[in-house]
């Protein structure tokens, strides 16, 4: 995981809005590295759009289906099809995935390009791979066997994760296939809900003695992962975004409501 | 508009189910062409995904939102993303786009890519396309005046169109350009639930007299345009697809109704 701060480095036309900083050190800032970001992606859909080359060294971006085989997509596609025929010229690709999620702004959404080369699996990674895209895509039963179909492995060397306005990070190959994907985050949209429903005012509190923002005003959570919340706040001086990590990460999303009622009485401690 | 017939040419592990030709002509199967298709794609979203080159020529998936100008992708994107770069040095990019639903098989989906290459706008182009964008992508206003983001308008060279298994062509982007998108599939969602939960026996009779297939048992409608009904047919053969077109193309969802109860009437009197 990293502490690192969001930056905002657009080329200011004069009148954007500034965010007020933190008035004390945030407590415990943490938050998923790039790469457990990327994973935590990759592992949340069975869909993604595919960048290839065409004969002409073209980029040629195609919609496919993947499983993940400890992190790295496994493809299953035609030779007939444009992408198949692509790859099996030059192995070169990358993959683009979207987190599922219905942000009424697209460019809120967290998404992740993992780029390398494919290669075909063989031996007993051609059985695991085969079985890993079979069990993300039930439909491929039905085609997976075709002789114009090829399983390829994307293995990936470079990784480039967009978490919505202001996060982003890039983070190599071999750090994404040692990460894990996050336990917490599949399950956080009704916990969410919850906490903004039932515990705002916990949430303000945290905002306020852990978070670095004592003129909190009101606060809401926006996303929660296994190591923290993420709150979006109303202070005196405006608009601000913080993060309250839990006193430690979590493994499971069961530990979810003992480390929040940590997180409220360390809180109103204060 | 074509009335080709769907092909499905992988190769057979021996045990594919085959499908039952009609014992007769169907009447009217007219549908859209692929190029009308690929507009309609085009226009049922903001967000799809980008293919540039990088640095190095190896292809570069990444999320983009756009708006279109007479069916060309209007993208907007900074210059610090690595996307923007790349467009910046190289402007050959494709976009694929999905169209959004909710198919529980991800590949029945439809989808396009539009491959060429992306120019800047001037003059009367730029804020037309500036317009196009903004219209489409609500959030851009923050940042369509930063310095650091560039408009491109994407100049469609090549299209390829997949309306799902089997279904899919190509096509130029002479004839993308003059196709207009369908006025009533993005309405059709409703109607096509009303067709299946009222009209069961209307699409039996649509079927046997008007599609091809005498011996259909029952049918289900799957999908509708300005051209005709998909239907999904349960023969004494087995499991079969067929197109029923109405009398004449409709030019907007107003007309559905009377186009479904003149087929309907058509049908019985056979």
């Amino acid at each position: 995981m990293t502490s690192g701060r969001s930056t905002r480095d657009h080329g200011d036309p004069g009148d954007a809005p500034t965010v007020p900083p933190p008035l004390t050190d945030p407590v415990n800032p943490a938050r998923p590295s790039a790469a457990e970001e990327a994973r935590t992606i990759a592992a949340s859909t069975n869909t993604g759009t595919l960048a290839t080359l065409t004969e002409e060294g073209d980029p040629w971006a195609s919609f496919v289906t993947y499983g993940l085989l400890d992190g790295a997509p496994v493809l299953c596609v035609s030779n007939l099809a444009e992408h198949g025929r692509n790859l099996a010229r030059d192995n070169r690709a990358s993959i683009s995935i979207v987190a599922p999620g219905a942000h009424p702004d697209p460019l809120a959404s967290g998404r992740v390009t993992l780029a390398g080369h494919v290669e075909e699996p063989q031996g007993d990674e051609h059985a695991a791979a085969r079985e890993a895209h079979l069990s993300a895509v039930a439909a491929a039963k039905y085609y997976v066997d075709y002789s114009d179909f090829t399983l390829w492995v994307l293995r990936v060397a470079r990784v480039r994760w967009v978490g919505g306005y202001g996060r982003m990070d890039s983070t190599s190959g071999r750090a994404y296939e040692e990460a894990q994907p996050d336990p917490v985050t599949p399950l956080a949209a009704e916990a969410v809900s919850h906490l903004n429903a039932d515990h705002a005012e916990a949430l303000v509190a945290m905002a306020r003695a852990l978070g670095g923002y004592p003129d909190t005003v009101d606060a809401v959570c926006t996303g929660l992962d296994r190591y923290g919340l993420d709150l979006r706040l109303n202070t005196e001086r405006g608009l601000a975004y913080t993060r309250v990590g839990y006193a430690r990460p979590l493994d499971s999303f069961d530990e979810l409501r003992s480390a929040t009622i940590d997180l409220t009485q360390r809180a109103r401690q204060n």
